[in-house]
């Protein structure tokens, strides 16, 4: 799989003891469109600091990334070491090295092996190649169960373009690793301040609406480079094209956050929130947030319990103002909840509780105050999420 | 232990299929002065709705509670069901039913069996003692694994008052049970305005500050009663008097609400965050808020693994403006964080391990903003909690 304009690197650097990928390269021909999405998380890893400075012109030629070390929590040093990242990246792919961007993974608090890092960073950069992506996708990963990846074609104005997105992420962080990356290469061609807005957008609405475990880790990092090498004319809004190109972009990132949720450390299913009824979409998002955070809700999920009462309890709890006695609750086709109280019969918890043996099903909630609506996708709180999360680093 | 004053009873309703106490009511001989903190959950169970609105004169006779049924998310019909209970209650123990408020913790959304709730009513009455306030504090309870019981004895201007506290709580909802209820009786004399913002600000300090999982149920109440039965004159406000008042009543809400997180569903750990050097008490408060609530902390709790880098990022969570390069964090007496980055030697980690075997010790992290602190008391996140809350209801 090819983006034109692009090419991808991903090898073993030795930063990971398992042996495995650990250093990616993605290096595009001229300067590219770029646009980023950065953690806010005040607590900022060296690396985000770097590229949330460097993205803001708007044009990258690439981004070096290494997974295994999140290089967070490393001071001055920390800091340094990203800018040396970008510096030997950008000079072996014969690069101005403020056109570089640096994202990491992995263990936070400790700094990274620098010699390892600068000679994978050079092994990569003699690896780079046109059909690399997959490459690339596999060395950002850390504790996930396998690579993340969502490729979209279709035809702005009649030519073909290519949106290739991959990502990384198994809970917001693992046992001390950290992290949601995410990256989306293509040779559309785009307006920089167009492109900012629509990812922003984009991913409020898909990877800022799944939760693992509620926590943003301090590296996470989304980026959008689009190298225009297709033939298909520039993107500047959201005229025909524009629209076709976000419908594009919402599927990758909806595709990967959904991944990530599944990919979700223990979680055996996959739910998803919808708020609907609400007087503003902020009302919704906020009770959508709630309930896909509430320990109790999450617990009930494994264990295929429609316990409706800690739904009810986790909208009341998310600092709207609610009418209790007009809410509804259905789990898929269930309605169990009507105006606030149970509306079943004889049969119905047990249907629920069949709902709620599917691997991914949706929860539904109607406020009945307004007319806007939200979702967001969640996960279940299992004994393996505590284990994973609870084990002594060694 | 009697409480000048006051009668107590506890009784076994069968509301509870275990046959274990259920019913239990609080009389006192006189009007008392009387306050009261509810949940905020906009949720609210129909006691809770009755309660505070009967509470708002400053002046009871006395409470009726039952355990095993929530009497919540029951519309009308349960708004009827707590009135009927005050009314029955107020009628067995000679009062005005306008003088009586009710509590009731357990399953939501199902009916009150109001047939068995009059006649342990009756009971409870015609059993009401001086010395019945161990057999009231038993009634109360759900999943806990035991009565919770502080009882304080002080002197006023020579005289000797007591202050009697329980509450019930494990967890913040157990398997479809609600709820956080307390009750202290003392028989000080209290002006109600001072006791209203008394009980507020102390409850602020203790059973505000405190979390099992974050979810606040919908019938939360603590409730403080005076029968003024002691001849020690009436505390009007925070002089040398009001001084001691609050320093017995801050020992029983601070006791009660740590015995529930000790009690706190599959707690192994109780830990005191501890948050220094803020700007605010509000942000202070906020940060300790944000790491007591956090699932990746909570699990690294429950695997004694000195984590930092996942306390770091809750600080830098928090949704208050702090500098990362300037926080420090200690686990009770070990140095871990200095500045933002690890401060440790060779055995630090081991040493920090160390601390975190122990059933309860401190996190202290210092903002080295300001000179505000606040702190939570929380327990770590286990896999006996998911089993505990992922059971399906049966």
């Amino acid at each position: 799989m090819r983006i034109p304009g692009f090419r991808f690197a991903g090898v073993s650097a030795g930063i990971k003891k398992t042996g495995k990928p650990d250093v990616a390269l993605l290096v595009s021909s001229a300067l590219a469109a770029a646009a980023g999405v950065f953690t806010k998380n005040q607590v900022k890893a060296a690396p985000v600091c770097l590229s949330q400075e460097r993205i803001r012109k708007g044009r990258l030629r690439g981004i070096v990334v290494n997974s295994g070390n999140a290089n967070a929590a490393t001071g001055a040093r920390g800091l340094g070491d990203a800018q040396d990242m970008a510096r030997v990246a950008a000079l072996a792919a014969g690069c101005d090295e403020a056109d570089f961007c640096v994202a990491s993974t992995g263990v936070i608090g400790v700094p990274l092996p620098m010699d390892r890092v600068r000679d994978g960073i050079a092994l990569a950069a003699r690896e780079l190649a046109e059909d690399g992506f997959e490459r690339f996708a596999l060395a950002i990963l850390t504790t996930d169960r396998g690579p993340k990846i969502h490729v979209v074609k279709t035809r702005l104005c009649g030519r073909e373009i290519t949106l290739a997105g991959c990502a990384k992420g198994a809970g917001m962080i693992a046992p001390n690793m950290a992290t949601t990356l995410a990256f989306v290469a293509t040779d559309a061609a785009l307006c920089t301040k167009w492109a900012r807005a629509l990812l922003r957008e984009e991913a409020n609405a898909t990877f800022n609406a799944v939760s693992v475990d509620g926590d943003t880790s301090t590296n996470d990092s989304l980026f959008l480079l689009a190298s225009g090498a297709s033939a298909a004319p520039r993107v500047t809004c959201d005229d025909r094209a524009g629209k076709i190109f976000r419908s594009a972009l919402r599927e990758v990132l909806s595709s990967l956050s959904t991944m990530l949720v599944r990919d979700g450390e223990g979680a055996t299913h996959v739910v998803r929130i919808h708020v609907a009824g609400a007087k503003t979409e902020r009302d919704a998002r906020a009770v959508a947030y709630r309930i896909a955070h509430s320990p109790l809700v999450k617990t009930a999920i494994f264990g295929a319990d429609p316990n409706w009462g800690r739904i009810l309890a986790a909208v009341g709890n998310a600092g709207v103002r609610i009418d209790p006695l007009r809410i509804d609750i259905d789990f898929d086709d269930v309605p169990v909840v009507r105006r606030g109280v149970f509306a079943g019969h004889g049969d119905t918890e047990a249907r629920a509780h069949e709902v709620m043996t599917r691997p991914e099903y949706s929860i539904r909630v109607n406020l009945h105050a307004g007319r806007k609506a939200s979702a967001f996708t969640t996960c279940d709180l299992t004994r393996e999420y505590v284990s994973i999360n609870a084990d002594y680093r060694s």
